[in-house]
């Protein structure tokens, strides 16, 4: 099959204007674009254009409000909060992102809670955005039940996701970002498309009991990865960016939203650090400091997480974005039918 | 052989005793006794009287200030520090607790920063205390390098202990407290001791490859839990708890004690978040919804953590703490001979 090259301007121009047709107003299509294109740049391909169709069958449900005008506050606290009113989340966090890092100088450190959202794509773009700003930043958020907490055998946690970035000069920023699941529930989802068996730890069947299904494993739930250890970071995730925020935990996600194909809607928190601030009086530049860690781990051999998808970015940047023809097909039918593809 | 059991404020007695003999301050003798003390009667005993040998060695070592006077420093940021001076970290965290909890209710959140202080004992006191007060708290810090990074080959992260805690009214909170290492290195010392194999996965040794025998563990790497999202957060506790806070990260506090059988030097982070000015003005009482979730927990047969920790607690409060004649023997010992004992 051929495969078409796009320039990532044109990628955006095609994304742009699909989300536009299925109703998106320019202030969410454009947030909401940037994060697609980033997620293929980035040969992510699982917060690609494969998530198009999800946030479409999101509005054309009306579990989205798609021209919502995200509203933001801020009082002396060092919280900041945009009101999404039922909107895609990555125009609040485009919203609430230079008042969060703005405090986060002032004070040290700072949270933005985003509230009433609807939430679509990976966090690595908020705290990639924070550390472009010299910050630190963690980013969570629960998502809707489909995990079972550790020892448990049922639903319960979300895959919760967990993404902490900071700062280098004149360099991709450290950046992780993961689900607290041991899979994400798209990578559940590319097994069962591919027909392929999963790898056992990934999940249980509605029983209880342990499978290599993808469908038994979508009927059932998922596992924490890291054991127990996974399931309490997973269930923190709840606390703070379910029940602290006065958003919804992922079984409340669920329960609102009674499916498990549309983004759920429930709240995020975002905390961000000023290591100038943190260091201040201290021995040493740390951004100094945190390079000879980075070069530690590449004078054994290890990675750093994100270097592949620096890497693919890098390439996408110089020779532009590769799409398969099914995924072009996909693009033009979008395109063409609107929310009646979907 | 015969056990003894003592009410907590007798073995908290002869603990200070011990630790006043070897030298500590009143001020350091209290606060560590105070966390050895809950260690023992929690049922954790890699954290109880187990730990007192270590700490008279570093004090005999000359590898921490036994009678340092912590000081500390608060500005108009969400910052406040306390300076150990090269005390043991606990008497720091008892100074710095109150202006933090006050701190995160005046601004929602707020960060504690250690520095040069010799830690000791387990994070569950710090995020246990500020639960009490009211506040969710994450605690965390490096320790000396001791686990390979994902894909590495050699010690570079530390055991690197990540705590979360949550309050509940009128019950424990939610607390976890685990190492980012797949076992803690007192875990592989008590196998060690005890002539057993450890579980695979645990480490690798001194050429790399995958070991169960302790020895050759403690002479390699431990590995991180959950393979590469482990190794990122333990990554992530060097970054904000060492380098952010101008302090020491776990290679560099390795290479500055010289050995991994003394307490390490560096610094330690803690922020604390308000569930109440987080939650205002939305819908729902924080408490009350978080019980929602520990509830589903139980209905599933899953359990909290910290629960046997608890559930040993209440035991030693109704009946006393049991000692076993090693356990008496070794404390009658280090009570008659001091630092000559180590």
């Amino acid at each position: 099959m051929t495969e078409t090259t796009l320039a990532i301007g044109e990628l955006e121009q095609l994304v742009e204007e699909i989300l536009r047709k299925g109703g998106l107003s320019p202030l969410h299509a454009g947030a909401v674009t940037r994060v697609i294109v980033a997620g293929e740049r980035d040969a992510c391909k699982s917060h690609g254009v494969y998530r198009i169709e999800g946030c479409l069958r999101t509005i054309k449900a009306g579990k989205v409000v798609p021209d919502a005008e995200p509203a933001l506050t801020s009082d002396g606290t060092a919280i900041v909060r945009v009101d999404a009113r039922g909107g895609f989340a990555n125009a609040a966090f485009e919203l609430g992102a230079p008042v969060l890092a703005e405090k986060a100088r002032t004070m040290g450190l700072a949270a933005l809670v985003i509230n009433d959202c609807t939430h679509f794509a990976a966090l690595w773009p908020e705290v990639e955005a924070l550390a472009e700003l010299g910050l630190a930043a963690m980013a969570m958020c629960p998502s809707y039940a489909s995990v079972a907490p550790a020892g448990g055998s049922a639903p319960l946690l979300g895959t919760n996701p967990f993404a902490f970035g900071w700062p280098r000069r004149d360099k991709d920023p450290y950046v992780f970002d993961f689900a607290t699941s041991v899979a994400a529930r798209g990578e559940i989802e590319l097994h069962r498309r591919a027909g392929k068996t999963l790898p056992e730890g990934w999940a249980i069947d509605p029983d209880g009991n342990p499978t290599t299904d993808p469908e038994a494993a979508l009927a059932g739930a998922m596992l924490p990865f890291g054991g127990h250890k996974g399931s309490a970071i997973s269930t923190m995730v709840e606390l703070l960016a379910g029940v602290m925020i006065g958003d919804l935990t992922s079984p409340e996600a669920l329960e609102a939203l009674g499916t498990t194909t549309l983004a759920p809607a429930h709240g995020e928190l975002i905390l961000a650090f000023d290591p100038a601030r943190f260091a201040q009086g201290r021995a040493g530049d740390p951004m100094a400091r945190a390079e000879v860690l980075f070069e530690a781990f590449a004078g054994q051999g290890a990675r750093l997480p994100s270097q592949r998808r620096f890497a693919a970015r890098a390439k996408a940047r110089a020779e532009g974005i590769r799409l398969s023809a099914d995924e072009m097909a996909l693009l033009e039918r979008l395109r063409e039918q609107g929310l009646e593809a979907v």
